[in-house]
């Protein structure tokens, strides 16, 4: 890196904390990207295939989110990174002109592909696509991530399946930090794209917060914790979390991976995690359910076949300024498109809010007074 | 119907002709409904069941869109009319506020249901949703559309097939004129839901003349062709109609039912058709395909994954405006729903912009000059 792109590193990417909770370890910061701010704590939706599905960019921006996630493994199958590249990038491919992030997609090729080969130089799997053979190394996440042009992209890492025996984990947490100095090596926007560090673990908490200490040596410009929300009881994730987030530098943002429920988000929030991601939103409205006030409702029920109120009579999207909720069960019933954009649009909208809520409590230190309920151990199982 | 409802009859429902074209038949007109004007020749998209598949009604006001067609029949089966009754009619329930078109259910009932028997009474059919026998009579299609309140409804009729034969299209013909009178007489919104009679007579010049001839008398608000578009060749379309509009009265709409492709609607407007609807272009949205300058192009096609051109430079629709032939042909590689809801966006512009400009042309007295090269006979085979 010449002293051109260093002098454009320190300014396109600033991390600045606007207030720290005076009780919990929680804090609202403001992280700058070239793409723009993202003020935290902040959900972001995932748009995998550089589409958050079933809704538009426009109807996207409407939602409050900021920060847009998009898969590697997902883009590079089809359309190809070549072709992301060639449109001008994954901003300018998709339409959305605020920031974005990549995964690694390390998660995808140890979780969704078949026929994987592990190996200390990477990872060979199968297309799901037509059966060829490919090969993802840390050199080669990260090439293509290059080429898709995010403002954030991740680090190829060893995601160890949920159990997974001690030794197993070990070697993998030793893994993914070879790889994260290969990925770091291979690395060639820093000036534009800030590379993010993934605390792999499992469930073993000396080997989160070894692998944590290690990391921070390598002064990334943000730190993930991943490998949770693999099917893990919903406990483990809070043990993580306020095992591990503490050693992460505080000057940098923190990305808590794949979580995206009220509850675990608080608890998150609450031991100094920054951003989250999940498909929930899109995945539970292509499933005909709501998120409504935390709690979760299934719009085809009948109870709702004569209900001419908003989804929510408080909330400001589209879905509940427009239309009844007897409309929406008629959509779901009916399988119309339309049922599952306007679920979509509101589900993300409710998640986006709840955190920028919370944002707004901390900025005035009410962040215990008016979301503590959700710190108390859950009586009832974890929903949404 | 009393004399205050006798005046809100006469004001509610206006017709005028803007402009006569000196060279056909074709004219502008500006018909006037309880909810809008429709300035006409126009295209209508459909609205099945309440929804013009995968698009907002935000959306689909940005086509250009003003007058929109949805099913009694499919209406019927799911929410039932009671329910649209109860949110406020189909306005207010799909928050669609333009105006609003129903058919009467004739044409679903005989081409979709199953186990039909069709007698004097009326047609009865079992629910393709739960097998149930329905009856629908010419009383109960009009109850049905009095209760969903769309500004303009439709006479339930005998809708034979193609091909058919004299002595049954014949009946047909006969049977669709006692059941329009008993549509007339169940009518009870007469002041502010306008009912349009339908001119059957398949292929039999003779008899949709005297079909014509014989609904005229009956001094209704507008008159619909129907039974074409059923399998019958392009050309027959074109001789039913030419046979048919003259006879149909200059001072009240005339709408062509189920036909919405470029040359038939530039053919029929020569004739002095006014209103169109057809479903082309969503059902070709969901295959992805697209209507451009008057080609059908399919996005899938390899040709177009690195094309980073919009669909169309000169449309202002919100798929063109902000997006690239490549990422269509991505979306809908794979199979994501915002690529079906971009081309629903664009086909449905790009047919009420056709529309449009035949209007503009008309008022010009320039509609042969600018739209004439789609009167000649076609030499290749008829497409949108």
């Amino acid at each position: 890196m010449d002293r051109q792109c260093a002098v454009a590193s320190l300014t396109a990417f600033q991390f600045q904390i606007d207030r720290q909770c005076s009780q919990t370890r929680g804090r609202a910061c403001s992280f700058h990207t070239p793409h723009g701010i993202v003020e935290t704590p902040r959900f972001m939706p995932v748009g995998t295939l550089a589409t958050v599905k079933t809704v538009t960019p426009a109807q996207l921006r409407d939602t409050g989110a900021q920060m847009v996630l998009s898969n590697t493994y997902h883009l590079h199958l089809q359309p190809g990174e070549e072709i992301v590249a060639k449109a001008g990038g994954l901003h300018r491919f998709m339409n959305w002109s605020g920031p974005m992030l990549t995964d690694s997609g390390g998660f995808q090729v140890f979780s969704l592909s078949e026929l994987r080969k592990i190996e200390e130089r990477g990872v060979t799997f199968r297309s799901p696509r037509d059966g060829a053979v490919i090969e993802f190394t840390p050199e080669r996440s990260i090439r293509i991530q290059n080429a898709l042009g995010a403002d954030v992209i991740m680090a190829f890492d060893e995601c160890p399946p949920y159990p997974a025996e001690r030794k197993d984990v070990e070697a993998a947490v030793a893994r993914t930090y070879r790889w994260l100095e290969r990925c770091i090596n291979a690395h060639e926007r820093p000036q534009d794209q800030a590379l993010f560090g993934i605390v792999q673990g499992g469930v073993y908490l000396d080997l989160r917060q070894q692998a944590a200490r290690d990391l921070v040596q390598l002064d990334l410009p943000g730190y993930a914790i991943g490998g949770v929300s693999v099917g893990e009881p919903s406990e483990e994730i809070h043990r993580i979390v306020e095992a591990t987030a503490p050693l992460l530098p505080a000057h940098k943002p923190r990305y808590l991976m794949g979580v995206g429920t009220y509850r675990e988000m608080v608890q998150a929030i609450a031991a100094g995690i920054d951003l989250f991601d999940c498909v929930i939103p899109t995945r539970l409205a292509r499933h005909g359910a709501a998120l409504v006030k935390g709690d979760r409702w299934n719009l085809k029920n009948a109870q709702f076949r004569e209900d001419f109120q908003p989804l929510d009579e408080d909330c400001n999207c589209y879905c509940c300024q427009n239309f009844s909720r007897a409309y929406l069960n008629h959509l779901i019933r009916s399988r119309e498109i339309l049922g599952y954009t306007l679920l979509s649009i509101h589900n993300i909208t409710e998640l986006v809010r709840f955190t920028t809520r919370i944002r707004e409590a901390i900025l005035s230190d009410r962040f215990v007074e008016e979301f503590g309920h959700w710190l108390q151990p859950s009586a009832v199982p974890v929903s949404p």
